[in-house]
């Protein structure tokens, strides 16, 4: 089973052709006061008697108390299983409105219209759905596709820079892990000066690929994790220190190069070709500072990763650049190198 | 897909043999007081090494807060994607159990070994997993497998009086629906007299009929909720009152009486059919007071079940003796004379 994917410029009307004729007894959209307030106008006309959920924006929301208010939502306009929920917002949205229509009455059909950069090229495909849990990244959830996505870049005119950085770190990875010709093109280039219509449809081309061939990540399909073991980590720890909280994005970036490094260490990448990507990822978003004292604390984090097995740390890594592979297992100490790689 | 499912006798040898040469990471079982104390010990030689997780017995323990407790101890034993979940205990720790190890880092295999006659006839087989959220039963959840099933006999020895009463219900429904014979036959005996393990494997094989032939309910598994429109509403409103709670089965029991009064209504069965099945039910369940109030506030509980669309209440029906139907539009009236049917 797999999601129709629109890649449109006027979601109204694409969005207002798909559910002719469609039969759900019950429209509802979760958005968050974000894009309730700069997304929604674009499709409120649509939907006059639309139960709306709005809950608070941010990562930090993604949680279970926040899936309890929208269940509630759910519950008090009393939708039944033939209705329909519709999920405006950035991954946050995407994740834990998918999981909550996926859960709901044992699951509700549920359609992904992601706003962020990140989310388009990224979170929206593939049915991986969840809520952090104490911490731990999209640690409750499920797989499951939306109907449908609708991606439209006009939404990405609303979307703050850093916003927009954080989303092309996974524009950057599936260049990494797919197509060597592309990102030796989008390295030459700032992020300003990228043709963002055209990478979010390569990336979402590539993702759609490697997750049709493996829709619950038993294998192929962790390879679009690398740079996420040490990613996650890193993200989760910042999470938890209110004035060096990262973007997703901005903490894969960091991941990514720290992986890459491993990937040198395991005789995949040159040193040349790490430098290369550790240069170009440091121009785009500039470098956080990470002590001693707390790489000590994100290694740990890593054991929760859900790609380990047997609490070995299960990494995908650069065989070369292009191309990933993934189930290597990495040590403590492989990660402390990676992250003072990224330092250095 | 579908589960395995061991009718045994002997629940730790077939068990063995099952888990050798599978490649668990590690094996976690879930309780409750009573199963801990008098089912685990049938099975604790096997684990050694096990992470027991136990939880407080009951149907108002089936809960998210209880789910975010069983999720907390998944976390602290570090279960990686490859752990095996044991839900040892009757239908609350099954669905509760079930849907914990399906969501768990977007879901671990898990296996369930039902020890009431209620789960064994019932929950553990077809996949429907999930809890109850503000009174609505089974309200969150999702539809997924478990690996396998054991259903021992031996468990039912260590079950009250009113526990096989309950699971006795859900026997008689699938006589109801689906073996006119079977039903002659058994509303012949007083629940004493039955030979239940007999009886069991003929349940469990009238469900997964129906359960292959539609796994995600959407048109024939609803006749297995034969009962259950009313009896849900029933069960879900004397759930508040402390000295009135009554097991599921007691309450599916008073819903089939209800359901068949409706049944005549629509010209399915005769009143003769009906009085048979209130008198053999009335027999083995004795009568349950419920007032005119009572009735005032079960009604609009029906309006959450999940086969409701449109906001019409959907109902499944005996077509005749031994064979049912769904999707019965029926009225707030009908309702009110089926309870008053049940009361005459």
């Amino acid at each position: 089973m797999s999601s129709e994917i629109f890649l449109t410029k006027d979601v109204k009307s694409d969005l207002t052709n798909y559910l002719k004729g469609k039969q759900y007894s019950e429209i509802c959209l979760l958005t968050d006061q974000n894009t309730g307030r700069y997304c929604f106008p674009l499709l409120s006309e649509l939907f006059p008697k639309a139960s709306i959920i709005q809950v608070e924006a941010g990562e930090e929301k993604k949680n279970l108390s926040t899936s309890e208010k929208i269940w509630q939502k759910m519950t008090d306009f009393q939708l039944d299983r033939k209705a329909l929920m519709l999920n405006l917002g950035g991954g946050v949205i995407g994740d834990m409105g998918g999981f909550c229509a996926a859960t709901y009455k044992r699951g509700i059909d549920f359609i992904q219209i992601p706003t962020t950069l990140l989310s388009q090229v990224d979170a929206s495909v593939g049915g991986k759905l969840g809520i952090d849990f104490k911490n731990f990244k999209n640690h409750i959830g499920v797989f499951q596709v939306p109907k449908a996505v609708f991606i439209d870049a006009t939404f990405l005119k609303t979307l703050p820079p850093a916003e927009l950085r954080s989303g092309f770190a996974e524009i950057i990875k599936h260049c990494l892990i797919a197509d060597k010709t592309q990102w030796e093109k989008i390295s030459k280039k700032t992020l300003t000066e990228q043709n963002l219509q055209e990478l979010v449809a390569h990336s979402v081309k590539i993702k759609e690929q490697i997750v049709q061939e493996d829709p619950k990540e038993n294998g192929l399909r962790k390879i679009l994790n690398f740079g996420h073991t040490i990613g996650h980590a890193i993200e989760s720890y910042f999470l938890e220190i209110p004035d060096k909280k990262l973007l997703h994005g901005e903490a894969i970036a960091i991941g990514m190069i720290a992986e890459a490094y491993i990937s040198i260490k395991k005789g995949f990448i040159t040193l040349e070709e790490a430098e290369q990507i550790k240069e170009y990822i440091l121009k785009i978003y500039g470098r956080v500072d990470i002590f001693e004292f707390d790489i000590e604390k994100i290694i740990p984090l890593t054991l929760q990763d859900k790609k380990n097995e047997n609490n070995k740390i299960q990494c995908s890594l650069l065989e070369k650049v292009g191309k990933a592979n993934y189930n290597n297992p990495i040590s403590y100490a492989d990660i402390k190198e990676g992250i003072s790689y990224y330092n250095s």
